[in-house]
């Protein structure tokens, strides 16, 4: 399987070590970071890519730029795992779109073009006979929408819970468990590297909101946007708000939930009992599905990481693979 | 999809009610219950045969045997859900072989063949180019099988641990809340329809070890048998041991647990802390994976009832028809 890998940040590299380690059948045949790209048709030497990058150095050359890569390597499947940028998609969705009508697959961990323009770019990869998956963009390692496509197939998913984002996690566990204040947990989240400098994608529920959107148009092919979720944070949940849940045996969580019958796409801080199964700590992701026939299913596991991500793009590579190898 | 259906108990009745219920484009062309077939290339009229089950009547003619529809029904997949028999796998065994043979794919519910002959049976159906697919053998609607084979490709399992009776779980969450005693809350689960009149193959932990035998066979191929899993049951728990545990927060699950590089493989009652993933409630299921990308991963749901089975079988069939239809 002939790979061209697109970003080369803690996910590109968690890749791309992976693919080093573990070899999977994968050759990555050209590569581009932001300022540099390789193209190889006999595979990239990874080991010194990932030397240069971690000096501080460009992995390629200068002169070559990740739509040179897609326009020019030779390669089965697109892995674009550049920046999001969730108000355009931009330069992802130029890179997807541009592959996929060269009739080549992609996999994606990039949020923005995903929850943008799902329905258009879904319909312009099976135009051209080719797989597009996005496992990567929610929920890190939870196989979630390998389930929803795959694994239940015949039921009906009639709503969709979850905790799906790990940094709000994080800071409600540590208010819940240690009566912290928001302002303490959060420093504490930054402390650990959870939490970015300006942490308002996260703690104002923007993030859940778009794995929201992603979920439910995976699902039901709604078409919905970010603009139709109704979002509440958690940056003014008081300490006092959780002990008095703790008093009830409850706590409050990010809940993000998706029922179509309801009309209902909201992502909002919720009182939960301490034994309910989306109740997990730290920062954990948490997923529940309910069906018609399957009935109640809870998908737990790490919501980020380098390797974790790597884990979900990883998977729908050699998911392609398996499918369109099965029938030759 | 045209599908021959052999048992027609609680699984059986609950695929055939789905199938009439929802369409799905399967077709039964074949059917037998312990007394009785029918054949019919046409498509057998399902609603007819669940009138007569439920007046209890055979559903066919007693004059055709599972067999004579196994041989001479025509049909894509073999559905077997007769009873389980764990020491020798039969009838469903001959049932299984018969149709690999004869190219037919199989989905199967049955347990005993599955954790008796798994490798051979696998053998057979890769010589013949089918697919045999047993989801429903282990933790009900949970799609615990499809997510290890196809959900998490390119990741290796270090180990699994899980929650796979409900009855046991069922007992321990009464005597937990409860306070109530072993032999007080096995009445309950007999009253709720959770037990059997002779609970020994659930209370000793047989049946989750079966379950466990599947499915380290089926990640590792390892070709473990019952014999070779160490087991303690659930009846010698006192409400003592329960109270104790929740002094600490904790409380005491069943856990069947596999991990190669101990080779450990163990059936046995373990304290948990209340907050621990795999503390569910009631009659749930529950496992955990551990990988080396993912992480941890913990799947929730229901382990067992006839739609929920079903939705298991279900499943099976349309991923053998995507996957074989994908090709064409």
């Amino acid at each position: 399987m002939k790979v061209a890998l697109l970003g080369l940040g803690s996910v590109g590299q968690g890749i791309a070590s992976m693919v080093l380690k573990k070899g999977l059948g994968i050759t990555i045949t050209g590569l581009a970071d932001s300022k540099s790209g390789i193209i190889d048709a006999k595979g990239i030497n990874i080991e010194e890519i990932l030397v240069r990058k971690r000096g501080g150095n460009p992995a390629g050359d200068t002169s070559v730029s990740a739509m040179d890569v897609v326009q020019n390597a030779d390669y089965d499947v697109l892995v674009e795992v550049t920046p999001t940028n969730i108000s355009t998609g931009e330069p992802a969705r130029t890179h997807i779109t541009s592959a996929l009508r060269k009739g080549r697959h992609v996999v994606t961990s990039n949020k923005g073009p995903i929850a943008l323009h799902h329905r258009e770019l879904l319909t312009l990869a099976d135009t051209h006979h080719v797989s597009l998956r996005y496992e990567a963009t929610v929920c890190g390692a939870i196989p979630i929408i390998h389930i929803l496509e795959h694994g239940l197939l015949g039921n009906q998913v009639k709503a969709l819970h979850g905790i799906m984002n790990g940094t709000c996690n994080f800071i409600l566990t540590r208010m819940s468990e240690e009566g912290l204040s928001y302002e303490q947990a959060l420093a504490e989240a930054r402390e650990m590297g959870y939490a970015e400098a300006d942490p308002s994608y996260d703690v104002k529920g923007i993030d859940p909101a778009i794995k929201l959107v992603i979920l439910a148009n995976a699902i039901w092919n709604l078409g919905v946007t970010l603009h139709e979720v109704e979002i509440t944070g958690i940056d003014q949940i008081t300490p006092e708000a959780l002990r008095l849940a703790g008093e009830d045996d409850a706590t409050i969580r990010l809940i993000a939930e998706a029922i179509p019958a309801r009309q209902l796409l909201r992502v909002s801080p919720r009182i939960l009992p301490r034994s309910h199964p989306l109740v997990v700590k730290g920062t954990l992701n948490a997923v529940t599905l309910e069906t018609d026939m399957a009935g109640s299913l809870t998908f737990i596991g790490r919501g980020a990481g380098s390797i974790e991500t790597a884990s979900a793009i990883i998977g729908d590579i050699l998911f392609i693979r398996e499918q369109y190898d099965g029938c030759s």
